[in-house]
């Protein structure tokens, strides 16, 4: 989802790890997985979608997307952990080659939402990271859910591993300046803007806030 | 997929359960999850298909195609079998609600995406019907499996009953035909008309069968 | 995209006309010219996103949806409009019964957006409302330009009128606040929160203008 | 719609101006062209289905497909018309990089869909090769249209250069073995199952002439 202005990592050095990590993750069976995973997930939302808007009496989910992470944001990611930019690697140390991104309207939703994934017996939560209550420095907000999913085929059932990250509107836009602007910052600049990003995480917060205790007020009338 | 030239079910008197029966086959919840279990076994089949032409180095599966039954043709095929319209009766009595269609270039790739279908594990086979060994009396060949596809949600699973098909190119050119042909029969030229067709079905199989010896000729230079 | 809590137009006396809308809005022929205008303006769009999002380095343009108003929705519109509920009232009197949204980031993008669109020398420009300079009462800020998009098929071209609505983000997120609220006002409380909802669509102007002004300074290092 | 056996062109030789073509026939701009050409011949052709279909009381066209030519295929066609590998070559001197096929019955439905196609007023036909009436040596069967397809953008308008296969499912059925056997023909070999090939292919024509026969006596009851 990201738009790339600088591939800072395509370097000389690794050219042939990066090519040979694309040609592997283009392979038919690979990318047939992935996309069973998230049509399987997906589906789980929808019907999750469905019981809540019923429940609630209002439409609950505004967004489902999806993501295949790149090569090139791969081996961004291993050479940040100081791994080797290798296939391998990339399955085992990340957890977000699958990244799926549910946004709703308000901040309560997140937990609703997140209650009722929490719940399907067959996905396995392997971790819950909660940047609502503990935004990150940067002012990044979101709820994290790190999944196992099995998939089947004939005596077999392999685990998927995804990402899905529950977050409102107004943290879905926080993140889609932040995403733009970070490529940009300098370092001299970088800790005025980061400052600013920050505040604007909190005006966000607080507007957040205010549209869930509009909506409360209204469902009491 | 068959083009409605009159929809002879519509009678007055079937109207109103009609009605009722569409109002029910377009419940969100319905169709979620029939469309869930076309994408389950359509992404098995589209496995099958890689596994199968990795073994024998050509492309296997030509074809995938679905349908939901319309509620005209549910409502027929009830009336056919002497039972009441109602959604519950298309549920229980009727087993090709959903629909699947796999169609491959020889009579013996038939087989062997079949075999591959019954070793998934998770799929329960209800009933096997070889109408490419015994054709039917109108000279209708393909391989009928009747599966049950189980479906999670939360703690539950629920089994989807589906019909898949599979046939060659050939056989499905003449189903064309006689879908096509059989609503314009009247009782009067009918015979004709059935022996011709039985006739084309003949000398269908008798194409399959060439086709085939010649694939067998070529493979072994 | 709405979600309908009641229907309060379906009224005894409206159920027939609405019935007559709803054949006459599934027709294959009217549905494949629709589609078929949804897929040119969305095609037009991608473009002009890949031009901007070239020339200004960064992702211009965040989410493209679109909708078939639904006839209940039309009964509603038209009704209020004191004209009949006919399909002929539907194609003659509304603008909107195929209505395309663009969301981007910025409010500035906002004006690239439509000034690229209105350069498509085959896109007839019926009418332009500026609701970000002037927001509606109830807080409601876009840009809308209703517009004349021509077919072809043989000799003829017909033309199709599409609400193109273009907004940011946090305008977005306002009218699916909005949308979602409107639907349980009662006439007591309703002043406040109208109120409310007109403060909120303030502070989104302001952080529309904050976060602008910050791109704007990341641009200049 | 090929499986590659052995993708005999990419020589050490040809590794690079593959690889450059590869490259430029992933640039976004140009699939977003060819994409949105695919879509504007699909949805004509959608439309004279349906017109047809009304007219002749039957549904007229069976499936439409497209593909966009890989670049091994590309490369293997410029080479063998003894032109360079590059992507100025390949837009210039090959027709069919879009290529769009249309499969029905009856042999007289692809003379219907042609003759439509050729009525839509701003498709340009370049060239229209008949070889149903006169098969090429190897026996293959089809009616193709060459078309320049116009698409709009601000001032400009460009032209688009298409291949579209109108084909009955006999015909299709026979190209599909033909494409399969292809790849594994020997020199010694080949005479014999060449000759083969093409008596199937008479076998085909045989069968599409008696379907045509048995729809006109059932048309005429």
């Amino acid at each position: 989802m990201k738009y790339m202005l600088n591939q800072n990592c395509q370097t000389r050095k690794n050219r042939i790890p990066i090519e040979k990590l694309r040609h592997k993750l283009s392979d038919p069976e690979f990318l047939l997985q992935k996309n069973r995973t998230v049509s399987k997930v997906k589906y789980r939302l929808q019907l999750i979608d469905l019981k809540l808007s019923r429940r609630y009496n209002r439409k609950i989910i505004q967004k489902i997307e999806h993501r295949l992470k790149k090569p090139d944001s791969i081996a961004r990611k291993l050479t940040k952990k100081g791994c080797q930019i290798t296939f391998e690697n990339a399955r085992e140390k990340l957890n977000d080659i699958v990244g799926i991104r549910v946004v709703c309207l308000y901040s309560d939703d997140v937990y609703k939402i997140a209650s009722m994934v929490k719940r399907q017996k067959d996905f396995r939560l392997i971790k819950e990271k909660d940047y609502i209550k503990n935004p990150k420095k940067s002012g990044y907000q979101s709820l994290h859910l790190i999944l196992d999913i099995p998939l089947s085929f004939q005596e077999d059932t392999i685990l998927q591993r995804i990402e899905l990250q529950i977050r409102t509107i107004a943290m879905d836009f926080w993140a889609g300046v932040d995403n733009h602007i970070c490529y940009k910052r300098n370092p001299e600049e970088s800790k005025k803007t980061e400052r600013d990003l920050k505040n604007y995480s909190a005006i966000i917060s607080d507007m957040d806030r205010q549209m869930l205790e509009l909506r409360k007020k209204v469902e009491k009338i």
